[in-house]
């Protein structure tokens, strides 16, 4: 993982599309999670970001995956939003939820992103079926190493019970307490 | 030629980037001049028309070829004005001349778009060296058939005198016509 | 899985090149094994499988994860023989292990290919730890896919003593049997 | 051009696919023609190569380019004898007529491959429609620049008659010597 990110994952999401009711992290417990983020000027979102997140909607079941865009804007804020966005989205033709990261009114980076620690865009981050971030890449990832890092999470045994004792135990799940 | 283009092809541009004074078809007589219409938000633009914008730009002198950019705004105009299109230009490291084409105030489609008989973006239209439309193309065309066409133009000996004569009488430079 | 495949898989193999020794299965016990299937004149195989088969070695640990390399040859046996495939080999700068699929002196398809029930090339099998066929796919599959069950079959524990028991008693490990 | 070309080239070939009888260059006098030499077991040109001659075939009239392959062996003679690139052109689906360059008894370089002074593979060689070498390239080379020098031979006026006295003056056939 480039770096650690928070264990307590939650989105700060202004606005939704492509779905009929904003989305929690917390209701998404079971599947595994796939969260892009990214920027509609970015070219590398663009060029490899976007269409590998659709290739993984693509690929996987949604019972077992969620994937989820994240428009994180920390730059050409004024050029970059919400209804340039969703422009965007209908012209790109993405299918899957995608949320504004709400803005900071004391800085250029936005909420969501500043509380993961992400570097930049694209970055795409996957959460366990526990809701535990896994990996958090900044930069481009090739198809084979994600989708080995989507398959160990997806074999891993999902026990909610055990979890939640896990957790008021260690405050943080580590890859082996999910194996019991 | 998809569809006719008027002989005395002329530009209305708003806003010019990438040159430090604006820029007349007339001016050019002598190169062959490539204009590549796009819009900043249109999928095949972004992934085939302005790559190969760039590859012509890197392919030929500029002594011999002129590529121009167009943007030619035909829907979600709110989002994609001058400002958008300059984050656009920026993020995308576009390094040729790049025009706004002017808005029709009575109409959505743009005035050089209109003039032209354009039918959408990308379109890329071909100037020989005397400033006749020689090729219109909406959509995609592969680099051997576009490499073909301006090989071709390139050859085409440039007699500006005997040129000037033609167009007195004919009004219109055929093929012919240009090759004494 | 394309065509079920025999629960004891053996390579009949009458050449090695990239390998010091012969590889027998039963060697790569408690690492997942990529067997790649293809001839050197087969398109696809060419443009596709190898290069795949390349970035697995390149995306995965050598003691995670063993790629081989099997030439099936089926037709134009003449002028796909070992020879030939070495100069192959040596142009195309294959680095894992490729077998030569033994050829049958009573048919054109080679014994390995017929003994898995192989259609055609390229095909990919993907065993478990215990040696156990989870995949055997004919023509192309996506990166992110075969990425999956890389990493679902990567992150099942490997028990070789309980396996060992499951064995005499089944016949066959399923896949709830391996995850006790 | 890499390399200076001879003026009066000839195709040395031993064995011909793909056409109906030998082919000789001065029989294509008036056409354009592109001459791709290959070896089937070389990376860059089944990647590369081929497929671009595949293009140009597609890309132009055959009444004004004529396509040729060459089988240029000078490396595992043993494994690309005839017999070998005989399936080889049946599993690539290559339609164009293909020559193989004649073996040199004395050499490793076959004889069209030496007298055309060519570096290796893949290498293209563009006639124009006298007949003259005006493009020999090794390696690789985009088809904007490719499509551009067949753009320009193509436009290039042929009369024969003018030319004919030309040769016998010159003993070649420079730029300007062709546009009278």
């Amino acid at each position: 993982m480039d770096r650690p990110v928070p264990s307590a994952l939650q989105l700060h999401v202004s606005r939704w599309f492509n779905t009929p009711k904003p989305i929690a992290l917390d209701e998404l417990r079971g599947k595994v999670v796939a969260v892009h983020t990214f920027q509609m000027l970015c070219p590398a979102c663009v060029a490899h970001g976007l269409p590998q997140a659709m290739r993984l909607r693509e690929a996987f079941s949604a019972d077992q995956l969620a994937v989820i865009g994240l428009h994180t804007v920390f730059e050409h804020h004024p050029v970059m939003g919400p209804d340039a966005l969703q422009a965007f989205i209908h012209e790109y033709q993405l299918r899957f939820p995608i949320g504004v990261d709400e803005a900071d009114p004391h800085g250029t980076v936005p909420r969501t992103m500043a509380a993961w620690g992400l570097r930049g865009t694209p970055s795409l981050v996957l959460l366990d079926r526990y809701g535990q971030a896994r990996l958090s890449h900044f930069g481009r990832i090739d198809d084979l190493t994600l989708g080995a890092v989507v398959g160990q999470l997806l074999e891993r045994p999902y026990q909610p019970e055990v979890m939640a004792d896990e957790h008021v135990r260690d405050g943080r799940c580590d890859g082996d307490a999910c194996h019991p």
